[in-house]
């Protein structure tokens, strides 16, 4: 258990924070989806940073265009998960000496097509040599204290819900890694979960207006994940009654014999919100946006899913850097 | 021209600022040493990132420890020549996955140690598996937005000053690099300057604050080019008369026979800062920090340097990624 491979990403991280001083009264604890600095006036300037590494997070028939592109989703999803809205970005480029011209003009459009796509503006960046193509995007965004929406206010008793379905990204992946081959229709469909993600903005800054919110998260390491986290940060547990397996990934899982329900929990890569709901204002919620209800909050801090009548648990699994391939 | 390689930098940054939109009344223009958005109250939240490459940015000799400081001290000086106070940080790494859960903690306690000793914190990050070390770490500040000291503003007549002499870090540099041997005393001094970077933190909030300072800019890609960059910005020329060459740095180039003004000018990866100002100010300037009068601004778009009473042109060269090595 000594060299990084073996460590895993989140044992890694768990090793840097133990060397930081935390700052005295930070607003947002170390380990949520993102980070914020008081700026007075009841605001908080929030800020992410999320890295996409070619080797890793850059799967076969994915341009750079698209890769750019999904540097940028993947910060402006953590900030819309906590009902920020993203002003500005910076990206600090990474480029193997064997890149053409035209591969940084399709980085440049990407980058900006992702981030005006969610009106926000690339300010900035940087860029370097590196062995393998590095995008590392920093989001920028204001918001007001108390509406922000972090991954620790859960109470039993309130409702679980998704702002969509699950699986389409990791059947999309298997496509492409395994070259399986399946209807065209279906695969347009999972391929482009993987080429083209697309972050909740538009859901995430509603529900932040709602006040009905009690904790959210983005998906980016699964649904079983992101409930994990969840019931880490807010004490509570799960019970998942309906789990939101997307109609695309269950008709591939059954050609391809697989079994939905792991598709569905363990996938990662997504971008989906998860979030916990005051059962009072479950209605203003839905108004705000479109949500699967998919279960409630426990008292007690397990989390389970219940299918065709059995109580399983959920694993504390996912995405996971270094342990994965 | 088609391969980054052959690009160079800075030609690679402009392809790129070509595909972006630009923000509507950006606070800061593309190119200056960071960005900036308009938070209200007449303030600005000011970000900056930079990316350290192991392979590039990591000579021989340079601890994890250090190099996790340096990522950290390469944000902090860009702010620092802007007269902003960095508040926190946020760094995303991407570890090699043979590196150790001692490497790991290295790591972590460089970018704390970075952090803290200009009374900063990191406030979260990514890790990420990469072929090579990467630390990206990004840096936030805010400002009163009339305090901003940017590229653009000098003007003929203003006095040009930097923090500090030059040539120490490019020498430093050399002596690893080449594995030359010099006295232990010059060594230290050379070596240090390259591993234990500072950045001029104290000395441009303190400038910031005087309304002296017509234009300000760190000197990381070296004297030369900081010069050059104010240069464009601020449409004017220089005559330097006065080349702040360090002791040290002339010391080693007479005992290596290399040239002192080309160590002074050309070297890179200094973190001294680079002003212009007004010279009705010049002594509250001076009282405010350290200053070494270097010359004065020209109208005239030339940038000559006087030694010895001959006139050379100053080129636009320094440290640039893809073209060094």
């Amino acid at each position: 258990m000594n060299l990084v491979k073996e460590l895993g990403e989140h044992k890694i991280i768990e090793i840097i924070l133990r060397c930081l001083e935390p700052m005295p009264k930070m607003p947002v604890p170390f380990g949520d989806d993102v980070s914020a600095v008081d700026i007075g006036h009841g605001k908080l300037a929030v800020i992410k940073t999320d890295m996409l590494v070619g080797k890793t997070d850059v799967p076969p028939d994915m341009s750079l265009r698209q890769a750019a592109r999904k540097a940028v989703v993947m910060n402006i999803s953590d900030l819309a998960a906590k009902g920020v809205k993203p002003i500005a970005l910076l990206a600090s480029i990474g480029l193997p000496r064997s890149f053409t011209k035209t591969d940084v003009k399709q980085i440049g459009k990407g980058l900006n097509a992702g981030a005006r796509e969610y009106s926000a503006y690339i300010l900035g960046g940087d860029t370097n040599e590196a062995s393998d193509l590095i995008i590392n995007c920093t989001a920028l965004g204001i918001i007001e204290r108390e509406r922000l929406m972090l991954r620790s206010g859960a109470k039993p008793g309130d409702i679980v819900a998704t702002t969509g379905s699950f699986g389409k990204t990791v059947a999309g992946l298997k496509i492409l890694l395994q070259h399986l081959s399946v209807s065209s229709k279906l695969r347009k469909t999972l391929v482009d979960a993987v080429l083209s993600p697309r972050a909740r903005l538009k859901e995430g800054l509603a529900l932040a207006q709602t006040g009905a919110i009690t904790a959210s998260i983005d998906s980016s390491d699964g649904l079983a994940w992101s409930l994990h986290e969840i019931s880490k940060a807010s004490n509570v547990g799960f019970l998942i009654d309906n789990l939101p397996v997307a109609d695309e990934a269950r008709k591939f899982a059954e050609k391809r014999g697989l079994d939905p329900v792991e598709l569905c929990l363990y996938g990662g890569e997504e971008y989906e919100l998860v979030v916990t709901v005051k059962p009072k204002l479950w209605e203003k919620a839905e108004k705000a946006a479109s949500l699967i209800k998919i279960g409630l909050v426990t008292k007690e801090r397990t989390l389970l899913v219940e299918e065709k009548g059995k109580r399983i648990p959920i694993e504390p699994r996912g995405w996971e850097h270094f342990k994965t391939n």
